[in-house]
């Protein structure tokens, strides 16, 4: 029996759509069946090839494209606008196995802003690129360029001209209403709508990788916990793989993803405990609002969050899916 | 008496100005006194201030100003050249009684980038802001602009002409010579002349902070772990303040600022214990070059490097003051 078919039966997906103020009372059924296919579609194009054998890495890359290629979610195709009307998109990846991270910040033409992400880690010498540089990167290593208009979403523009107005910045995924608009010197920022996957495969490996669309209306390139390793994403086999979602400033200054492993390698927690202790107890008292994803080598899954809700779902090996938006 | 005069006398700074390998063999004895002169003028320039009773923060930029404004050191005047001849460069600060943070990525025309991320800590409400935007900001509330112009220096320019032809990214203090050229495909980077300090004031606050022009022939608009919270800079009232130089990517894949706190508070190591392990053992079996300065809230500073040389100093309000380079 050679090395390669000793493989693990516990493999398993879990993703995220982002967290905020979902409310139920303002979501219509057609809208929640939207979001409930396009999770439920994420999930299995990410299972399909976990099945199959394919590596964490494949599985969450297969996984964040349906979302990014979808203008339900604040990443790729839906990303939100800046300030001066453009998209500047971040998304970060990293493998458990060997701790070989990539990042790619505020970029603007790439389609996939997760394969800009994946390429970094598996080609480039460096953890982070941005800008117009990780642009020309991606260019010159072949993945698919599209027209700023490939982004142009009436929506979110409108979001933008409306917020313009009030000089506030909006969580993505709050309901369009004054209540939910943020007042910057309040929270110190926010940030919602982002994506995220996580996988364990066959071979014991585990992959964390996140994309997001940034905040609307945000100014002076600002960049958030998403293609932050340590914060927004994380992973190792010997512990777990993260990503958030939420206040990006807030999971920065708490390191939240990397947070959760030290939690389980230096305490002993479970994962389970490490991500709600962070979500429910350290980031709560802390002011911050979003939560996470987190699965760990024994494909134990744990989605804390502190706002109204997040899209979320996992499959695993054992045949248990879930799909879920509010709380429950 | 008032809370305020209630102060602590354990007050301490610690700075570096880059860690590589610095060889005694090839360093003149005025370059070495201009060196230790620097250094010395830098810990001073902090230390006085927070004799009097200046916050750790105002410490922290005080030191890291004359090590900015000095072409010795690769940040603020001394920044190297990227790959199209221009300086793009990052710095990060962070409080550890409030855990606020600042950082700039990608700037290029602000005289001290030091002082543009105490301004985004201080006034925005965002942790990381980048490149054209960042240096918006800085602009929009005060802080001195430059020509491009200042920061060349015809030593730096010339490594880049040499570097170019060799396509390699030199480690900024690495002699000049072949064999300190490091192949991108074996090292998957390096960083070095980063500069940082670390206070403790008497207010019992530490602030941690560093400063740096990337690196030689860099591309692709990378960011390094100087401005990443969590890697390259950390600071936390209850555990400690750190700042690291070397191999930036390695710093970011191992979350290493932060991980020193984790270290602490999880695992009830003493601040040398934590900085000494993360280095000696961590890092070098990681196979990532540098260091980094800690101190914690009882005045102990750790200052552990596995490269040849390391910038250094401390000065503590024991009267204690060590200026060093080359290992010892």
């Amino acid at each position: 029996m050679s090395k390669n078919t000793v493989m693990k039966e516990n493999f398993a997906i879990v993703i995220h759509g982002g967290a905020g103020t979902i409310l139920k009372k303002n979501m219509t059924p057609e809208l929640h069946k939207a979001y409930y296919d396009k999770l439920t579609e994420a999930l299995n194009a990410g299972y399909e090839i976990l099945e199959k054998g394919s590596s964490a890495s494949d599985v969450v890359v297969a996984a964040i494209k349906v979302m990014e290629d979808s203008p339900l979610f604040n990443a790729g195709k839906g990303a939100v606008f800046t300030n001066k009307g453009a998209n500047e998109m971040d998304a970060s990846i990293m493998e458990g196995k060997t701790l070989n991270a990539g990042a790619i910040a505020g970029v603007g033409v790439i389609k996939n802003p997760i394969e800009a992400a994946r390429l970094v880690m598996d080609k480039s010498q460096h953890v982070m690129l941005s800008g117009k540089g990780a642009e020309d990167y991606a260019k010159l290593n072949g993945l698919e360029i599209v027209n700023p208009k490939y982004f142009f979403n009436q929506k979110r523009f409108d979001q933008l001209q409306k917020i313009k107005k009030t000089e506030k910045i909006q969580l993505d995924h709050a309901e369009d209403d004054e209540d939910y608009l943020i007042d910057p010197n309040q929270l110190k920022d926010s940030k919602f709508g982002t994506v995220g996957a996580v996988a364990l495969d066959k071979n014991g490996n585990i992959t964390a990788a996140t994309s997001t669309g940034g905040l609307t209306n945000k100014k002076y390139g600002r960049i958030g916990d998403s293609p932050i390793i340590g914060a927004g994403t994380y992973a190792n086999n010997n512990t777990c793989g993260v990503s958030c979602t939420g206040h990006g400033e807030y999971f920065i200054r708490k390191v939240v993803a990397y947070d959760i492993a030290a939690l389980m390698e230096y305490k002993g927690m479970t994962l389970i405990e490490a991500a709600n202790y962070m979500i429910y107890e350290k980031m709560t008292v802390f002011g911050g609002s979003g939560g996470l994803i987190a699965l760990d080598k024994k494909g134990n899954i744990a989605m804390p969050f502190n706002t109204q809700g997040m899209y979320r779902g996992y499959k695993k090996s054992s045949g248990e899916t879930v799909v879920k938006i509010f709380m429950e």
